[in-house]
């Protein structure tokens, strides 16, 4: 179950997950452990740490649980895990999660690249998970969200069919999703793509079911599509500490949005987000300690914060 | 005089100035001649090509009334220059020129660093500037533009009053200026933030005396920056080839918004430039080859463009 947060928007941490999954080296647990406590303690609400596949497929990945467990002695924070399938959803029960994600890219030929499973195979996966989670006690049961990836585009597609994106969104929702997100896996978004799309996947699953996106910078126009988000309704903002992440099986596409640019972004607009912006910074240092060779960027971190610049409300 | 263009915007490449201004090399005078007639020749309907200011105080840009002459042998594109005495004024009306920009910087401490000005001092110069644009013939007078540079934060002074920057935009109308602009000199800026001072500039100047912004991309807010001016309603909108550019007066602040990411983000939006963003993309060679050690950057240039991406209207 997810915990509440009265901050304006909830950026989730995704550098775990999507940023290691992408590194060409892999974190040590015992670094993952400080790194993910780090960004606990600035006011992060909520990590994704980790992805429920095997090993062989993603060894940067492989020790899940344990960064799951550990995260679960921390308080306030909600620990989120990708899972492509009802094996990774089991494992995730297991581990005890807060929320997990499938998956399930609107280009089918991405989906076949990336899980290796159609369109019909994914809906399945995702009813048995929902029986998985329906199986377990309530206050065990963590949130489902059907993630739309490429929803934007696909770097082997092109362009996907937008009755594709709605139909498949509707379907998620039908299969037991409690909510759907939209992911910018290919960085192919802009600000108008943005603001339609959220406008009539939320015309199909409702608004409240409708409230995170998952984006990249790899054109540059990263922070652009989520105020754009944000100004369309969205509050959930998948970001990962100095840019790290992208998909090693959508060539082309690399880096999610940089969590301390967005950070600043927001709280400059007076917009909350419950994350003490100076100790964000500082918590880069671990992660270059614990991965050296990985590069991280950051405009906000490389420029400081402008003189006189105070947030509006800092960490409770 | 300014040409008319049908593009929805007009960028402004003001790389030849604000980023050779910052820039460690001189760029020959030649090399300044083939860089901007390829940009011309993309469709950029407007360069910033220099600064009529000492040659001892920016060696680079020593070559202005040179680079002018070549540009206006340019068919289709506009002549901006920098300003910031009635000297550098007479020289740019020498030279023939479109539009002279003076900066006022709303932070009196970086007028001072900067022009070596009281903001007294600078409205002085803009009467006089007036007076000298009025004596000349009328078809040769260009536009004048008062920037207000700083007006989002001052690395020295930090945030200025909203009270001073109203009043000295009122004055820079009432000494004569066809238009203010709006200058986040330091990246300070944010998209609330640039919402709200359009808002209450145009309160003062009305709308049609402010249509442009010249944005930095220091704390990686650039375009967001931009997407909330052009949905308040700015149409013209400064950018540097690969991000160069930044000011040496203002400690901290660097890099212009980059002009290819700038351009992705409309025509992806289809908010029509005019420019042929794939020619475009072929011009940083001829930068690269010109300032061979000064770094420029870029998403797009980076990525790519979206497999299937056409742009909805090519260069005239």
């Amino acid at each position: 179950m997810t915990q509440s947060h009265t901050a304006d928007v909830l950026i989730s941490e995704v550098g775990p997950r999507d940023g290691l999954q992408n590194a060409s080296s892999i974190m040590p647990t015992e670094a993952k452990r400080r790194w993910i406590s780090a960004l606990a303690n600035c006011g992060i609400p909520e990590i994704e740490v980790g992805s429920f596949v095997p090993a062989k497929i993603l060894p940067q990945l492989a020790d899940t649980a344990e960064v799951v467990a550990h995260t679960n002695t921390i308080a306030g924070v909600d620990v989120a895990v990708l899972v492509p399938n009802l094996r990774g959803a089991q494992n995730a029960l297991a581990a005890g999660v807060d929320k997990m994600t499938v998956p399930l890219s609107v280009s089918e030929t991405h989906s076949l690249k990336n899980v290796r499973r159609t369109h019909a195979q994914m809906f399945e996966e995702v009813r048995s998970i929902r029986a998985a989670i329906d199986a377990a006690p309530e206050r065990e049961r963590p949130q489902l969200e059907g993630s739309l990836s490429t929803a934007f585009g696909c770097t082997l597609e092109g362009a996907i069919p937008e009755s594709k994106i709605l139909s498949i969104a509707e379907t998620l929702m039908a299969c037991g999703c409690d909510e759907v997100g939209l992911s910018d896996t290919t960085g192919y978004a802009d600000p108008a793509a943005v603001r339609h799309l959220i406008k009539v996947v939320r015309g199909v699953v409702g608004n409240e079911h409708l409230t995170g996106i998952h984006l990249h910078n790899t054109r540059g126009l990263g922070l652009a599509n989520a105020l754009a988000a944000f100004e369309s309704g969205l509050t959930t903002f998948d970001a990962s500490m100095g840019g790290l992440g992208g998909c090693p099986f959508a060539p082309g596409a690399s880096g999610n949005i940089v969590t301390e640019d967005l950070v600043f972004m927001f709280e400059a607009m007076g917009v909350s987000t419950g994350i003490d912006l100076d100790a964000l910074l500082g918590v880069r240092e671990i992660l270059r300690e614990a991965l050296p060779d990985e590069p991280i960027y950051g405009f906000t971190p490389d420029a400081g914060l402008p003189l006189g610049f105070h947030q509006l409300k800092q960490t409770a």
